[in-house]
């Protein structure tokens, strides 16, 4: 195993007496302790909370060894000094990394360094109090073998229970920077208000009531102040699978010619309004008291980890979604409106009703203002679009594999591209899929004709037909408003997230340049997850240390401490590093022309190379059942079914590692021999290799606080078996699309065109010994429409070349 | 969905009276509400806990339909009366149960009865209270569509909170014969005692101390006595997975000729004493408060989920475990004599101590003396162990996947067969995983000496070599001691379970037939694992009645309402049904004789078939690192790497759906061209047909009380594709063990030897147009040693045939 943490703080000693003290393992009795070895019993025996009485402890240390041949009870009744040995040895046991299996007893130091875990500067002689000190508070901040700090280690065993009745002024208590679980989770008030929202999407001439979900520490309720953790779900009040499933498209079409449009941006480019000027509900009264609460939230497990630290937790599914008012619009300004209003509500300029009859008003009375929004995907989504409003209250935004456009989601270049493992969805399917007042079947009645009318209009105004950016589209692009943003931007996406991919992130990222708020962004190489459980990295403090500085302003030095880019690399496990920027601006980039077969440095070949797009209805039957067939085929070299609808180059093997930083452009002159026509390219890397698995592996359960709830501790391994190839990225275009998204182009039936266009954006490790490759076809199984056409491509060597950004 | 409740008692109105009071439905306002109407208003409003306000009542109301066109607000408002369809629909809307995907709004009564959830006898006309109130009392009891009562449900939003205070002589409280959730989980207490045991297993000359760790309801400090659930778990300090791992055997090796040794079962059975004459300790005092605590122990959620419905849970590792005393022996007399030690402490008879050096003793003096064992697997199998000692106290076992005789969990008629996944493992390899001890790096110095001894000595007694039952083998065979079980037993089993292989219920099944106690059997679907959390079968349910009867001797008729026999079908998803036997014994079956690629009904064929052994060594290290290709190659009808490996019989299409019930006998005429051999038989279903998934499908999160833990709901869906064949069951067979497991003969080459055996037993439905296969071969990837020898085996068909026992 390998330690990476980025958000452990340096401190001082005076620090470390600071806050030993403040969380009581420094207290009298270890200050005047006779010996150091006394003190560290001392410190010691506070790690075991569990533990009433002190023949238990004594006996319980009989189990540690100090020595590889002394146990650290009988250690401790000598008069041998404390050395670094004898620390960090008890150290990597208290940390449960295991003898033998981790580490030599004899040699603990080369364990902690080979295992990334921290130590104090010490020689090889006896240790002074203040050593120790230094030591234990270094201790406390490190992870165990378990993905979380020692400290949270023992919060889980009861360390900080005693706290939860320390009077609100000494509350919330921050340990390296970080809040730490002094809050009762068993007495958490959990409660319902119904904010009332700028829109009214479902056009019943009042603003839409949005229901809100809010869990708070009690304490707030004896004056304390807290921050919130907002998470805007569409998915929070339940899901319509089977009406979505309903509602798909079928994938299995033709692809058809579109008539030249001459669009341009301005055309399609038109300002909606997003709110209603609609009078706001009368008010008969205010009142501190909800009357609705709730059993069971769907809840992110990070917010969970938050809720014993001092942060109140908010949950709001949004317009469209069961006990609230309005219509899913999948993106559309209005959603945005819906979501800044429960953010607005916690920053007092926004009123909350405790039901839908009364009129009785309530405030967010027990919130300091200031919201940071979670989650992942379509929540990461709103918390984006939240950000491009400026909304006052929210300081930052930490959007994890994000949507900052819409088109990019279910469109790329002129053609439909399904997200990874969803062919045949698209906005419409989606908000009848969210579309929870559904689930309440005598609301559902009364709104359905209005709902099904507008989800009647999307589908005409998202246009299937085409794939082009327009209007509909243009609406639902949040980069066009990135100059807006006000918060700090902490971003999350996995580079092999095929569902929201990681171009999505990465023109944020691009867009944010210059803006003049803090960017950070961490690119893991998981799919479509959530990575606040991974054993390797300390996101989770991450977080923590993040937002004590964002929401309760402590000068933890967060941003800084914390790099700008962290990238999980593809080929070591449990390896996080630090950068400085990704897929910088004006890279330099690698030219590779096509020839026959080859992806050659040199020089430009001459020739034309053709495919062909059709296959023997039986294979394409198995393709289009199961496509992760066709992908694994698609890839491999050996003549096969597919071998004929692919045109393969490939480079020599590289001769040292290298690593692609961003988006490779492809350059390529074709043709297709119909009057349309798309071309699909995927870079692949060539070479056998056991690979990082593909979906990470549960390691045991995770307490996230003292009898609280719990999350799987994960990771990615390597695989038992050795691959011979990874797709690395990818990209489509409809060749009447060769300029952009929104203009149509004729398409000449066997003339060729000459097209640039940038692949999915990457940051990949190709070994030593690997081959790039680009693989050129036209129908991806996955993601297209397939029509099973008899249609044929070539490709021009002399005009072909693709450039890669090698950092 | 389908829904399978065995658990519902049926109440005549007087109990619907009494229980609805009891649990505060019926109160005074609803008994003498003006109209029916108000009276199920009422009874709704109740079913709102978390809603405090009369208004949003009101309003959550506006979400249900009480008839295709008026929602239930508007309905209660009006004069109209309560009928049967007014009372389901809504109902059904309750139920979580949704309008167009699981019912049409015009024909909720229909939809009652395809979901096969219970009604009320009713006509078309308006209900009267008694009607409406029985309707209710049903209701309640009546699952909903995520698999739990709806009680449960309301349960979960907090319906019992009220309860948590109210005085222990109101406590334990049922409801149709179940325990409920008034218990506050919040306040459980967590407590560690030290039992000390019988037996000194780790010979230091002193009774080995065990850990128990205790969660009891806080009510039991106030006088209130509670039964135990106790969970016997060698996993639940911790496992040694390297180390397991790093002794695991080899089994790409030779089978080998085995002497001779003319054996008896008489001189391998040997009493062996399973305690120890060592004086106990000394007892300084006696006091009621444990001295240590503990986090968050490792659960069964089964155990969870009566933790908010009075009953305590007991977990210990017993023997040879992390804060424990002994060594792991895997299954010997030691073992269960440790494990019951847990239960006559709960029972009054057996001393424990609060921690291991203050002598201070400590009684469960909370606990009524009652216990029930519970847990799947290694601990199901000492919930066996621990039944067959007759021990006082233990009421009753739910033994799930349990082993009874651990010969037949490494060992097959003279041969080694691992259990499925573990090829390789053993009893020592078990023994050092589960050894947690090793977990405490200066215990584990210690002791090591000793253990590695007792391993060494292990893997001589156990004896790979000859692969025959032996004294080793016989003193950990519970099966003996069958006779002694006083207490009532229920079992449940996988008929897919490969790991602990359903021989190992059917012989404890057959075993009990004689002995007088209750015994109830449940067979499903699914490999090795819990079903406690299946949305087609009320199994918690079941348990909950069971033990309400067993431990708190509610009159609940349990053992009369819980069929003998529940078997889940094969081919029908979410079909439960129940029997009044399994392979029951003196059957009549039906015999199929084996011609050239036939089973037929008619005649004897002439004959001799060959195979062979031996496989190109590409092959053959293929299957042996994915024995799942090997699986899949093995029952393929099409020629292949494997298809002179097998012999393949079929019998010709079946007419209609035939069920085979127990154990197919094999009849065989065989010879080997060595001295030694073994052959395999594999039982298969042939015909294309969408079956079972392997592994259950997560349906989603289930709460198991309010803001208590959690499980997942599960169900066996149909697989999206059709597959061709499914091995029904399988056995194996040394030639050299013709007679018996323990008794090795010679083997001449090339000499046909009459074999016969029983393959492991089913329950199987064979579907109309079926045909049933068997394959006969020798080296099974996944279970036998892989020597890859050439070896030819020889089938005489004149006197080969099957006998299956069709129910």
């Amino acid at each position: 195993m390998k330690n990476n943490q980025f958000a452990r703080q340096t401190a001082d000693h005076q620090t470390v007496i600071k806050e030993l003290t403040r969380i009581h393992f420094l207290d009298d009795a270890t200050s005047h302790a006779p010996t150091v070895s006394t003190a560290y019993r001392l410190l010691l025996r506070k790690a075991f909370p569990h533990v009433a009485s002190e023949n238990t402890f004594a006996w319980k240390l009989k189990n540690y060894l100090a020595t590889p041949v002394m146990d650290l009870q009988d250690f401790l009744s000598s008069d041998l000094p404390i050395t670094a040995d004898v620390f960090y040895l008890a150290a990597l046991q208290l940390l449960d990394f295991l003898p033998e299996v981790d580490y030599d007893c004899s040699k603990p130091l080369d364990a902690m360094t080979r295992i990334q875990l921290p130590m104090i500067a010490s020689d090889t002689g006896a240790w002074d109090r203040e050593q120790l000190l230094d030591a234990w508070y270094l201790l406390l901040a490190t992870h165990t073998k378990n993905g979380q700090t020692y400290l949270d280690k023992l919060t889980n065993f009861g360390y900080f229970v005693p706290y939860y009745s320390l009077p609100v002024a000494q509350k919330p208590l921050f340990f390296n920077g970080k809040a730490q679980a002094v809050f009762d989770t068993d007495k958490l008030i959990r409660e319902v208000v119904y904010v009332e929202s700028s829109v009214d999407s479902d056009q019943d001439g009042q603003l839409d009531l949005l229901k809100v979900e809010i869990i708070r520490p009690r304490d707030t309720n004896d004056g304390l102040k807290v921050p919130a953790l907002f998470t805007a779900s569409p998915y929070n009040q339940g899901t319509n699978d089977q009406a979505g499933q309903k509602a798909m498209h079928p994938v299995n079409v033709p692809l058809t010619e579109k008539r030249p449009n001459h669009s341009t941006l301005a055309a399609i480019t038109t300002e909606q309004p997003s709110t209603d000027r609609l009078a706001p509900r009368p008010v008969a009264g205010e009142t501190q008291k909800a009357c609705e609460s709730f059993s069971r939230e769907r809840s992110y497990t990070l917010n969970d980890y938050f809720l014993a630290r001092g942060f109140a937790v908010v949950y709001s599914a949004g317009i469209g979604t069961l006990d609230s008012d309005g219509i899913q619009t999948c993106g559309d300004p209005q959603q945005t409106a819906a979501t800044i209003a429960v953010i607005e509500w916690l920053n007092g300029s926004r009123r909350a009703f405790t039901n839908r009859t009364d009129n009785l008003a309530i405030r967010a009375w027990w919130c300091n203002g200031k919201v940071a929004m979670t989650g992942r995907s379509y929540l990461g989504t709103l918390a984006t679009a939240a950000a491009t409003t400026g909304v006052d209250g929210l300081k930052t935004i930490i959007s994890e594999a994000a949507i900052s456009s819409w088109y990019d989601y279910y469109r790329e270049n002129g053609l439909m591209i399904a997200p990874d493992g969803f062919p045949g969805e698209d906005a419409d399917v989606l908000a009848i899929e969210t579309f929870s007042r559904m689930k309440a079947p005598a609301d559902y009645q009364r709104i359905k004709p209005f709902f099904r009318e507008q989800m009647e209009k999307m589908a005409r105004e998202m246009d299937r037909e085409s794939g082009n950016y327009n209007a509909f589209w243009d609406a639902r692009n949040y980069r066009k408003m990135i100059k807006n943003i006000k918060c700090d931007v902490l971003m999350v996406h996995g580079l092999n997230d095929w569902n929201v991919k990681p171009g999505q992130v990465e023109k944020l990222w691009q867009g944010l340049r210059d803006v003049p708020v803090t960017k950070k962004i961490i690119l893991h190489q998981g799919k479509h997850i959530y990575i606040n459980a991974f054993r390797s990295i300390d996101y989770t403090d991450m977080i923590n240390l993040w937002i004590s500085h964002e929401l309760y302003g402590v000068a933890n030095g967060a941003k800084a401490l914390l790099p700008d880019v962290i990238v999980q690399d593809n080929l070591t496990p449990e390896t996080w590093t630090a950068y400085s920027d990704w897929a910088a601006p004006n890279q330099a980039k690698k030219v590779y022309y096509l020839s026959k077969k080859e992806l050659r440095e040199d020089a430009l070949a001459d020739g034309v190379l053709s495919f062909k797009d059709c296959l023997p209805d039986a294979v394409f039957q198995d393709y289009a059942a199961h496509h992760q067939h066709w992908e694994t085929a698609l890839l491999d070299k050996k003549e096969h079914d597919l071998s004929e609808n692919r045109l393969l180059f490939q480079t020599t093997p590289f001769v040292e590692d290298k690593i692609i930083d961003g988006r490779v452009t492809v350059h390529i002159t074709a043709a297709s021999d119909h009057s349309f026509g798309m071309l699909s390219f995927q870079l692949v890397d060539y070479g056998e290799a056991k690979r990082l698995t593909v979906t990470p592996t549960t390691i045991q359960s995770m307490d996230l606080g003292y009898h609280w709830r719990e999350d799987s501790l994960r990771e990615f391994t390597q695989a038992s078996d050795a691959t011979a190839y990874k797709m690395i990225t990818k990209g489509h275009i409809n060749l009447q699309n060769r300029e952009n998204a929104w203009c149509t182009e004729e398409l000449q039936p066997g003339q060729f065109y000459p097209i640039t266009f940038d692949l999915q954006p990457t940051f990949y490790r190709l070994a030593a010994g690997h081959q790039l490759g680009l693989v050129v076809y036209a129908t991806d199984f996955g993601m297209t429409v397939r029509g099973n056409q008899e249609l044929h491509y070539s490709i021009k060597l002399a005009t072909s070349r693709i450039d890669v950004p090698f950092k």
